[in-house]
C-alpha cells in the first residue's frame, strides 16, 4: 500500500508497505482523511525516535475485522493508545498509561498517513452520519481536549485562560467554552484568535494578561516558555495545564511554584465518547480550522506546509 | 536589643536593634528559641533579596498586646505571614497568598533570631503547658509539611515516597505516617534514615526506588535534581508535591509531564492547630532532630553549623 514514511527524521512517500494484517482482536481500517497534530511534526523533529508510518488523527472506514465483523463497513475514530490488559497501568483503569502499550503512529505502530491501518476493535469508535469526515477527523485532538475537564473540575465560576490558539489551543477553548467558564485565549498573532472570536470566545494578546488572575491556565504553546507564561497569568493556588508537547527541556524556577503553590497537571489523550458528542451536536466545530488538504501521494508537501509558522490543519486524502 | 542581621548575603549579631514597636493589633513576643530552616540558609545564599533579621520558626512568649492583653505572658508560636485582610487572595480566604503579605523574617518584617518580635495578634497560637519549648519551635515547620494533606488526598490505600530525609522531609514524613499511607522515605545518607527507621518508618536509598511505582511522592531535598528523581519514582497519573525551596532554576522535561500525565502540586506554609495537636500528643515528636543550641550571640556560628551537609536542626537560643 501507498503510506508515508519516516525513518532518521526524514519523510518520504512509499509504495511497497505491505497491507496491515490485522491479528483476531484487531480491525483493518482504510483511511479516509488523516490530520497532522504538532506531536507529527515533533516526531519528525526528534522529539521520540520512531521508525515507520506516523499519523494518529484520522477517520476510516472498517474493511476487516474478524472477530468483530458487525462492524465492517462502518466509519469509525480510533483511540490511539493500544493497551496490553494486563499490567499495574491497565488494571487500575489506566489503560493510555499502559506500560507496554503501542501507540499509533507514535510508539511502535504504524499510524494513518497511509490508505489502510490496523487498531484493536476495542479501541474503534463509530462516527455518526451527520458527522462529516472533515470534522471526525478532529475527534481525537477534540478528546485530548476534553482530558482536561477529566482532571480538573472547571465552572463557571472559574477564570480559564488558554495560552497558544494553534490548532490544540483553538480545540482546547471551544471544549473550555461548553462549561460556561469565564474564558480568555491568549495568541501572538491575529488570524488564529480572530476565528476564535467569530465564535464568540474572547481573545487577547498574551503581552495583555492580566498577571496573577487566573484560577486556571492552560499552556498550548508549543514552546518550553509557554510555562513561564503559564505561570505570571496563574493566580496564587491556581492551576496550569500542560497540553502540548515538543523536544527538549524548559528552564523553570520552581521555587515560584513552591511559593505560590501553584498546580501543574499534565494532560494527553481524553475521552472520544463525549468529543464525538459535541462534534456531532455542533457544539464543537473545529472545520474553521482546516487551511489545506492534500492527497496521500503529497504527504510531504503536507508536513512541509503544516510545519510553517502559523499553520493551523492541514489533512491528509488517505484513499 | 541583640538580634541577628542579615544584609548583602552576610550575618552579623547586632547589639543595636531597636526594639519592635507594635502597632495595636500586633504582639510584642520574647523569643525562647528559634530554628534554623533551609529557607534561612538559601536567603544567606540569596534565594530572596532580604535585608533586616532573619529567622522564622520560633517559640515565644507574649510581653505586650495591647489590643488583647489576655495574652500577656502566653507561650505562643505564630504563623509567619502577616497578610492585609483586603486583596483578592485575602477575601478569597487564601490569607497565606495575601499579595500585600509580609513574611517574618522572609519578606520585610524582622523575624525571630532576637531576643524579640512583633507579629499580629491574629498569627499567634497559644503553645499548651506539656510541650516543651524545644518540641514548640517545631510547630511552623510541622504546620508547612501539614499543608501536602491540606492539599491532596492521602489515605492507607496509597503508596508514599518522601525524597530526602533531612529537617524536612523527616517532619514531612511523620506527619504522612499519621495518614497510614504505605510510606518509604528515600535519601542519600544512612544517619537521618536511621531516625525515621527507629520511628518505625520504611527507609530505603534513592537507587534502590521502585521507578512508576508511587502514587504520591513528596520532594524535599532541596535540590534542583530531585523532581528529576520524583519524577522517577511517580507511576502514571501519578502526583508529586513539591516542598523544597532554592535559588536557580531546572531544568526540566516538561514532556515526560504530559505524556505520563503528572501532577506537581507546590507546597508551602501550612495550618497551626493540627501541627500543635500532633506534637502536643506525641503524635510528630521533632525532637531527634535537634543536633545543636546555640546562644544568639553565637548566632553566626548556629549559621555555619546548619550549613555543613547533613547537618539537621540547629535551634538558637533567643532570651
Amino acid at each position: 500500500m501507498r503510506a508515508l514514511w519516516l525513518e532518521a527524521q526524514a519523510l518520504r512517500v512509499r509504495e511497497d508497505i505491505p497491507l496491515p494484517v490485522p491479528p483476531s482482536d484487531e480491525a483493518l481500517v482504510r483511511v479516509h482523511l488523516a490530520g497532522i497534530c504538532n506531536t507529527d511534526l515533533e516526531l519528525v523533529r526528534g522529539y521520540y525516535p520512531f521508525e515507520g508510518v506516523p499519523g494518529h488523527e484520522f477517520v476510516g472506514s472498517v474493511v476487516e475485522a474478524a472477530s468483530a465483523p458487525e462492524w465492517v463497513g462502518r466509519r469509525v475514530a480510533g483511540e490511539i493508545n493500544a493497551a496490553c490488559g494486563s499490567c499495574v497501568s491497565c488494571r487500575a483503569g489506566r489503560p493510555t498509561h499502559c506500560e507496554k502499550r503501542t501507540v499509533l503512529g507514535i510508539v511502535a505502530r504504524d499510524g494513518a498517513f497511509a490508505t489502510h491501518l490496523r487498531l484493536p476493535i476495542r479501541n474503534l469508535h463509530a462516527v455518526p452520519d451527520p458527522l462529516s469526515d472533515e470534522a471526525a477527523v478532529f475527534v481525537e485532538p477534540t478528546a485530548a481536549a476534553l482530558e482536561i475537564q477529566q482532571q480538573v473540575s472547571v465552572s463557571p465560576a472559574d477564570r480559564v485562560v488558554v495560552i497558544g490558539a494553534g490548532k490544540l489551543g483553538h480545540l482546547v477553548a471551544q471544549t473550555l467554552a461548553v462549561t460556561g467558564c469565564s474564558l480568555l485565549v491568549a495568541g501572538r498573532s491575529p488570524r488564529p484568535l480572530a476565528l476564535l472570536a467569530a465564535r464568540g470566545i474572547a481573545t487577547a494578546s498574551v503581552s495583555a494578561l492580566e498577571p496573577r488572575a487566573a484560577d486556571l491556565v492552560v499552556e498550548c504553546t508549543g514552546h518550553p516558555d509557554g510555562l513561564e507564561l503559564a505561570r505570571r497569568a496563574v493566580r496564587p493556588r491556581g492551576t496550569i495545564v500542560l497540553k502540548s508537547t515538543y523536544h527538549g527541556k524548559a528552564e523553570v524556577d520552581l521555587a515560584r511554584f513552591v511559593v505560590d503553590e501553584i498546580t501543574l497537571v499534565g494532560s494527553r489523550c481524553g475521552p472520544f465518547p463525549p468529543a464525538l458528542a459535541l462534534l456531532a451536536g455542533g457544539r464543537v466545530d473545529p472545520r474553521a480550522l482546516v487551511e489545506a488538504r492534500y492527497p496521500l501521494a503529497e504527504a510531504v508537501a503536507a508536513f512541509e506546509h503544516a510545519a510553517r509558522p502559523g499553520t493551523l490543519k492541514v489533512l491528509v486524502e488517505c484513499s
